[in-house]
């Protein structure tokens, strides 16, 4: 592994930033990537840079070639024409600036493969780290980096976390940023690395699991360009942090797709299915279902086991939720201790049937969900918790979201939520989500995202105890 | 099939109603409901029943016992306590009393089954249609009927329309009814029917058969009473109109928890789910399937065939949505003639590559949508179209929306939509369903719900020549 394909540090952490093709015209991609760049708050040296440079752009000091700057560029953000790339960078390589993100289209993926290569030439020639080209750049808050060239009025903010993105698709990725903030957990690193021609996903998976500030990572692949390189850094990922992967091209209809979309080519899928599960890699087939694991992930602690319980203010809730905690292949329904059940009967009204799940009934209120859940917090067969809450009943508030993150603080277990509806019920789901408590607003996504949490900790265990013998 | 059980439109569509257990309490289920009632805008005559009756209660002219009414009564809604009930019903028998919807729950569902016996004795005694007990009541737009007992300002507000829902669970009606509101379509008739005791799922099959204002029929069960029977309707609705099914209780932890929750006995969920697929019924699996399904059989025309056509602004989802076509077991992609390859070939810009999925592009804006759909209008070779708009990228916006609901009118093939993203995307989103599109947030949803549509006009297709040979 070269030098310039490692240390991404220069890319995500720069002192000093130019953005090359910056440009007065406001829909030119040049000047959103400037524009977004100044609203993103980066603090560290900004230059611009205008082949016919006027003093500057949007306030930025502009100069016509990188060469002219004095001082040493940790990042260069190129958005010039297709053709133009190649001199550019070979100036970027002269002017010894360490990273660059190749934003421009045009390459490979519409066969302009030997254009590229230029690109490969010149990376390896200077040792600069290059992402793209035909890609949308990084995001990174804690730095304020933002190189993407999207308008801001049309994307939600996205929350500061512990979640990493490696997308090699551009748009799938800004969509993901969009609906973050929708979501239970917050952003690391975003990386949008389109045709990979230096950096690819061996680079960016090696980088990441090393990263202090990468809790969980979420992966859109395309293709894979090192097979044997890949299985190394997928295995050791693997037992440090979970990833979440989903392959697009699986299909040989959707293999044809992707090559003329970033160029890449297709596997087979069986063969990279297996590699990412013998990684232990939790495999996504849907954009929804990446999300969906990224939150149980970013939130949970390990479970002890496989036992779930169910308490809800929804009988038929609770009746399909459980049908889809038993249709998963690892997951088993908890029973209850005489003595728990004993200490319900007490304190859950007649109409309440002591069982899991629990309903604690249409009427509850926070008192109904707090005696329940204060009693269930001690019960040791139990592993996960579901806590059901339907909103468009009488009693179900923000006193139930209080009780319910109470119980969270007490015990050291996952507790997942579930909640369906329309605005009542998002305003409660948020509350619920920022106290650490994944929310689902489906019986199916909480399982499966329950099952895949399971089956993660098992696997690392499993290859800890081989490593061990 | 007695009378008391076919005739609901004394229930759905009554000229006057008793509200049984009204109450001046705020906080009481018989002051909710007739508070909602009255919100509802009901316009035929209303009274509210109360034993200890004042003269009035909300403005609703109050007695102390139905009989004390003069006029004929078409629905009786009973929110007693349970042991009450079989005497206040027996005073609707006398009363002459068409309907009633038993609110309350206490019977089979918590092991009173002589109780709720006594219930259906009274119902065939006095020929009533009696819904419930154990359940929310009905909702019907047109008529402005509204039974339920839920604070209307935790839902937000259905849209009429042609989808009609049963629902054995009332939460699950609740939590359904509340998001409607953000999705395709609208609310025809919504009723929630608890433990089943007279009228069952196969009398309101029956009934929504004949109901011309009801184009699609949702159904929550938890247990299937009479097989024989429903093996009958079924197999008739099944040709008049598409049924979206969901069956709780398909796995035995799942039947268990039924049976506690609206005291059904579980049949052999594979032989009911073989039952459903003869029928032509549409089998979902999780909540938010039921709505998926609604949305595309509301809106679209019968297709033509299986042939798929995808236009996507983002490679990436172009690949993710191709992948879940090709994952279906019965769509396949369209290919182009050479003619409308030449045309799109000659508008579009040369980055574009000339395929299915046609990605028009990151930097696409109305007149690059506009172009290519016009041309694709003409191919005789797609019988369904799938419009990818990711409204991130710059030039993604109402004016796109436009083309794309002028293209809808132009053909008289199913059109659907996939966008992903928070607000911005939402509102876009909201401006293609209400002009008859039905729009998806994830390329599976999609692919499974097209996938659904044309199966479901096979199958009609099949029987219809079996029928006829």
């Amino acid at each position: 592994m070269k030098t310039n394909k490692i240390n991404l540090d220069a890319m995500l952490k720069p002192k000093s930033v130019a953005i090359i093709g910056a440009s007065r015209e406001p829909n030119k991609v040049g000047h959103v990537i400037l524009q977004n760049y100044l609203n993103a708050g980066y603090s560290g040296k900004l230059y611009a840079i205008n082949k016919n440079a006027t003093s500057n752009i949007l306030g930025v000091r502009t100069y016509q070639s990188i060469l002219k700057i004095k001082e040493a560029i940790d990042l260069a953000v190129i958005a010039v024409p297709a053709q133009a790339v190649p001199s550019v960078l070979e100036e970027c390589g002269k002017a010894k600036v360490k990273s660059a993100i190749v934003i421009t289209s045009g390459f490979a993926e519409i066969g302009n493969v030997e254009l590229q290569d230029k690109i490969v030439e010149i990376a390896n020639k200077y040792n600069i780290a290059v992402l793209g080209p035909n890609c949308l750049g990084v995001v990174e808050p804690r730095s304020r980096i933002d190189t993407l060239f999207l308008p801001t009025y049309k994307l939600s903010h996205y929350k500061v976390g512990n979640v990493s993105f490696i997308s090699q698709s551009g748009a799938i990725g800004s969509t993901i940023l969009d609906i973050i903030s929708d979501e239970g957990f917050g952003l690391s690193k975003f990386i949008s690395y389109g045709n990979a021609a230096v950096l690819d996903e061996v680079d960016l998976l090696h980088y990441l699991m090393n990263d202090q500030e990468t809790r969980v990572v979420v992966a859109y692949l395309e293709g894979i360009k090192r097979g044997k390189e890949f299985v190394k850094v997928a295995k050791e990922i693997g037992m440090k942090k979970p990833v979440i992967v989903i392959k697009a091209g699986r299909t040989s209809a959707g293999s044809e797709a992707a090559h003329s979309h970033t160029a890449s080519i297709a596997g087979n899928y069986e063969v990279e299915e297996s590699i990412f599960k013998q990684s232990g890699f939790i495999v996504a087939h849907d954009i929804s279902e990446l999300l969906d694991y990224a939150k149980i992930f970013d939130t949970s602690p390990e479970p002890k086991g496989n036992k779930v319980f169910i308490v809800t203010n929804g009988g038929g809730a609770g009746v399909l939720t459980t049908d889809a905690i038993a249709s998963t292949k690892n997951l088993s329904m908890a029973q209850l201790s005489k003595n728990t059940q004993e200490k319900l009967r007490e304190v859950m009204p007649d109409i309440v049937n002591i069982r899991n799940p629990l309903d604690v009934g249409g009427d509850a209120d926070y008192k109904r969900y707090d005696d329940a859940l204060q009693i269930l917090a001690k019960e040791n067969s139990i592993d996960i918790y579901i806590i059901i809450v339907l909103f468009q009943t009488p009693g179900a508030d923000s006193k139930v979201v209080e009780s319910i993150i109470k119980f969270k603080e007490q015990v050291d277990k996952p507790v997942i939520g579930i909640t369906i509806g329309s605005e009542f019920t998002q305003a409660h789901k948020k509350m619920m989500e920022s106290a650490g408590i994944p929310v689902y607003e489906s019986p199916k996504a909480a399982a499966m995202s329950i099952s895949a949490l399971v089956w993660y900790y098992n696997y690392k265990k499993e290859r800890m105890n081989l490593i061990k013998s």
